[in-house]
């Protein structure tokens, strides 16, 4: 069951240890802040000086206080912490919100959280921080933060103070705020999953925002914002991402292409979180969910007074993957007939000065556009917003415009979003207020219709429970051995993923020529002979392909015997790639979201096309084949240019046993089938690789 | 040589014709611009009604002014304007600006429109419009516009007055402003590419920004951008974009991929223009070259006080193609001795509090990191710039800071952008003057450093001359017929570009089977056998590979014959595909910019990939390799994963000769080779394809 939060948001009353009158310290800060919310609780200020601070009382210590403080902020120098916190449990204190900072990061960091975590919970204290920049909630007046903050009902949580107050400043000034604001600091006790959790059930926040850096177990971080999508509430996240660098030095595809960055884009997936890259991103994308919500479609309008916007609108719009039909013959008709004979009513529409003679008009075809069910929303870009500037009443023809708009947004569900250059108009304020998003850059514009169209269409995926474990590979045969790569890393995973139901090419390990020989004759020309424990093999050159007869197997094992000396080999019935498709499908264990499935063109292309869909494992057939037909190459699956259909049911399945399996084995850091060969009836894996944790 | 614009833009006096005391009309916004300059030049205000306006004499007509004007701005109804222009070229005016939008558009337009130029030529008279918005000289006080814009250093040509209007309020708040803004309307007289030569020459004016939708003779614009680009002074362009949907409808995929907006593309690197695609972008970019400049190369470094602003810097920076290097040890020691012992001293180098502590740490580290030789440039972001908020002491430490920055900045010539949450701060706006760009949002800081390396790194390709044309293909044999598609576009193609130099398979043209036995004979087996007089002969199944003697080729041309009944066919000689990569070759006819070269990646993934790199075509083979070199899927060709390099000369060599063969043959829409097979040695053209104009 969720544990109470409600002593961390709506204290019965606040101390402040460490209040101070130095402007510039954290303890005068806060005290301020806590003062705010006076007239909604106690409040008293304690410095171990005692005296006064800002003209009021200043306790010596929390044991001085007339009464059990609901909740106690520290700021406190580190030395004293482990004993601030100790008076203040002594004290009869339900919530602790620690900003001093503890001890430095690392180790002695992390045992100091541990202790601070263990303490806290065996008194039945909720414990926020250490090292977190405060608390802030808007309905209960509760202040704790360094900044004032704009009020409204975005739920933010960040582990970064500086971008909490950018995102604050970018919030306010397009009319929004904050329900609610948590800084975590370390995490030692509350973490974000509880937060999400929480914030999910908080009736004062329709929207939850965050910036996270470290996820603890993103497993439930994910379970948590799954809950909260469901519960109609979207959830946005701004992650750090690890760099390119880092992962180019893993040794396996898999590895690269499933990068941290794709774990999080998994996990968002699975949760239907929304992902943004910065601050100015977050608010923009806020603004757009929260004023005009989901999009239902891609089939976008834009509606201009003069040329030059509608032409860059529509060139950003396409770019970002929506799309401007073309309007029936009888909304051209009709839209004709409202408008002066120079408008343009194809779509871009443009009013072409009509706009400026009679600025009803905007209304009137923003009314047939999103009336005429031809379209999932309108786009009215240039200068609408600003025409107030050329006369008090085209002001207030203005004013009865907006209020147009916005019925018709409202009653057909339909998003209007307006990109003008006069974004602090009293229109521009009319606008949010009624609730159509306002943006000054069309680029902005067009990438939130973008993401509002995305929103529309992503369901999440769900968060998959992982399998019970299975017996660890590691120790039995076939042995797992060598330096971090298993000497024959691909028997042994074609064993394990044949096991776990991948249909693989016919093949028989060998051990000397004769052997292959015999091994063809079984199998039958053409073979394709492959040295084992290379980590690379073709590009060692340890794989033969269409040999035709004895003669060329023999003479091809004794090439590879005298370049590579391998410990044994494999001969292999010869795929028939021509006819088919490689893909790469694979899975590694990330250490916050766990197993992380993934599929991407094989072959050659796999790291230039950077063309990779990923998900949390295990996925089943469904997902998988989701996956593959997400694609940017799914053309090539599906019949290209007059080929044949493949069997996308097929790779799929392999797809998601192969997850399946991944899930069962967290010994394994990364396992990977490349190719695996897509045919118009059944695939089949070529080659494949573990590699141990 | 060029004409002398200067009546346009510092004409003696001027006469606003259509003056008016309407405060909603043109003709009230001009007369009060032009009166706005009357310490410069006398300004005379003409209405038929004649009387008064703006409280002053009104002429009834030129002909009663004192003195022939310098410069007549027309806004008449459109039914007087030609008389209006007689009238005004009576009275002896030097330059016209024509605010009246004339006819409608379409064909009767077009006739004004030349009529208006052909009679301002004769007379000696510069025509600025019809259809403009008029035009404005900081340095001239000539403000014959509807608003007041801000004044700097950006020379503006646009094509549509809300844009230019738009462009201005976002320049005003960068601090940045115009030193002469042109709308050219209609182009009838005065064209972009003669403007762009003016300001190339105008040292009041230190970039080039536009906005242009109808370019005339591309190639005179682009040589006119060459000219402004190598004197020093950047060109930034916007540009319409034709959309996908019109893109999607012409036949060949060298249609497809060398599209309208690739056209310009291919004309802006010819040109050294660079290209943005909406009104903020643009002015980003051009804070970012006036003040910082281009950078000499890709390597940052993000400073921050406070973690979150770090990591998202430094995610966005390198998804947007820059490195942040690792320090070296000798660098890192340096800051770590300056530095509190918990700041981050790799790169991001976070002061993790060490800013708020000494405010001058900001200074020291940027300047060791541009002293270091290490980077190329700086990336400050999150708080500063808003630490005067603190106290006085600060915001005055601040300021200090913000003059050693600056300093270092120029020192060096590398550039530092500054991101801050206080972009509207003193701090910021001395950072402004200073020459330090400013960001409010991390997105455009990180995107606007990206386009400074690439302006860095791109010079002008410049703008090829145009062979002599060829004799024209149409009519001499091999014919060009059919519906569109020549009968034997193949054939023909082939045989043009084989005798502009392209290598090509050995093939021979035969009727029936015993003459493609006889051929295949001479060829010797495998061959290749094509039927002709297809468009997509692949896709219909009018290609057969691989055939090994006598009989299988005799039973592929009978399949065919049944099934197509082609007028002949084509044996080849069977081409080494394994150990080679297929590229697709073009040109085409571009109405504006005339012939564009293209190559992408061929086969299959053309489409997919959206991988192209296009140019003005004649390119020289050293051109041609770089565009090969150019694309994503280039480590293709430089020998991926331990296959043989191919060669890219040769493939260059014919690239260079097909947009040769282009160019000399204007009869052409477009003619490309699909596949051209690079190989280790030597490249082979294997199908070809050309659409008459």
């Amino acid at each position: 069951m969720a544990r109470d939060l409600s002593p961390l948001f709506a204290p019965a009353s606040v101390a402040v240890v460490g209040a101070s009158d130095d402007p510039v310290k954290w303890g005068n800060w806060l005290a301020r802040g806590a003062l705010r919310g006076e007239r909604r609780r106690r409040v008293y200020l304690v410095n171990r000086r005692g005296g006064e601070v800002l003209g009021r009382r200043a306790y010596a210590s929390l044991g001085d206080l007339p009464e059990p403080p609901g909740l106690a902020v520290l700021a406190v120098p580190p030395a004293a912490l482990e004993g601030t916190v100790e008076e203040a449990i002594g004290a009869g204190v339900h919530a602790l919100v620690v900003i001093t900072a503890g001890a430095a990061d690392g180790e002695a960091g992390g045992a100091l959280d541990r202790a601070l975590a263990e303490r806290a919970r065996a008194a039945g204290v909720v414990l926020l921080g250490p090292n977190c920049l405060g608390v802030f909630d808007a309905g209960a007046e509760l202040e704790l933060v360094s900044n004032d903050l704009p009020r409204g009902s975005i739920g933010l949580i960040s582990q970064s103070g500086n971008l909490a107050l950018e995102i604050g400043t970018i919030a306010a000034d397009a009319g929004l705020g904050f329900s609610r604001f948590v800084s975590v600091g370390n995490q030692a006790d509350v973490q974000v999953a509880e937060l999400v959790g929480d914030l999910a059930a908080h009736s004062e926040t329709s929207l939850i925002a965050m910036y996270v850096e470290d996820f603890r177990d993103g497993r439930a971080f994910a379970a948590a914002a799954e809950g909260a999508t469901r519960a109609g509430k979207p959830v946005l996240l701004m992650a750090i991402e690890h760099t390119a660098a880092t992962a180019r030095a893993v040794a396996s595809h898999t590895g690269a292409l499933a990068s941290d960055s794709a774990a999080i884009d998994a996990a968002c997936r699975a949760a239907g979180i929304v992902r943004v890259h910065a601050p100015q991103e977050l608010i923009d994308v806020a603004e757009g969910l929260l004023r005009a919500g989901a999009m239902r479609g891609r089939r976008i309008a834009v509606l201009t007074d003069g040329g030059g916007h509608a032409g860059i609108a529509a060139a950003l719009l396409q770019r970002a993957g929506l799309s401007l039909p073309r309007l029936s013959d009888g909304l051209r008709a009709s839209l004709r007939a409202e408008l002066p004979a120079t408008a343009a009513v194809s779509n871009p529409i443009d009013l072409a000065g009509g706009g400026e003679q009679d600025i009803h008009s905007f209304a009137r075809t923003t009314s047939a556009l999103l009336d005429s069910g031809e379209l999932d929303g309108v786009l009215l870009t240039g200068y609408f917003g600003g025409y107030a500037e050329y006369s008090e009443t085209m002001g207030r023809s203005e004013a009865a415009v907006v209020e147009a708009l916005a019925d018709a947004a409202h009653a057909t569900g339909r998003p209007v979003v307006v990109q003008t250059m006069h974004p602090q108009s009293a229109a521009s304020a009319l606008l949010r207020r009624r609730g159509v998003p306002v943006f000054r850059s069309i680029e902005r514009a067009a990438a939130v219709l973008a993401r509002l169209a995305e929103a529309g269409e992503r369901a999440p995926q769900g968060v998959p429970a992982l399998p019970p474990r299975a017996a660890p590979l590691t120790g039995s045969p076939p042995a797992i051995t060598g330096r971090g790569q298993p000497v024959d890393s691909y028997t042994a995973a074609r064993a394990l993923l044949a096991a776990g139901g991948v249909p693989f090419v016919e093949a028989r390990t060998v051990g000397d020529e004769d052997a292959a020989v015999a091994a063809a004759g079984e199998l039958g020309y053409p073979v394709v002979l492959k040295a084992l424990g290379l980590l690379h093999k073709s590009d060692a050159g340890g794989v033969a392909v269409g040999l035709r007869d004895d003669r060329s197997l023999a003479a091809a094992v004794a090439d590879m015997e005298r370049r590579l000396a391998p410990p044994a080999f494999t001969v292999e019935r010869m795929a028939p790639l021509a006819g088919g498709v490689e893909l790469l499908i694979g899975a590694r264990w990330d250490a916050r979201f766990g197993p992380i499935a993934l599929v991407a063109l094989g072959g050659l292309l796999t790291e230039i096309l950077e063309d990779v869909a990923v998900a949390l494992a295990p996925v089943d057939t469904a997902q998988a084949r989701g996956m593959l037909l997400s694609l940017r190459a799914a053309p090539l699956l599906q019949g290209a240019r007059g080929r044949p259909p493949l069997d996308v049911d097929a790779a799929a399945a392999a797809l998601a046993a192969l997850s399946r399996v991944a899930a069962e084995h967290p010994e394994l850091a990364a396992i990977e089938i490349n190719p695996l060969l897509a045919l118009p009836e059944g695939a089949l894996g070529l080659d494949a690789r573990l590699e141990p944790a």
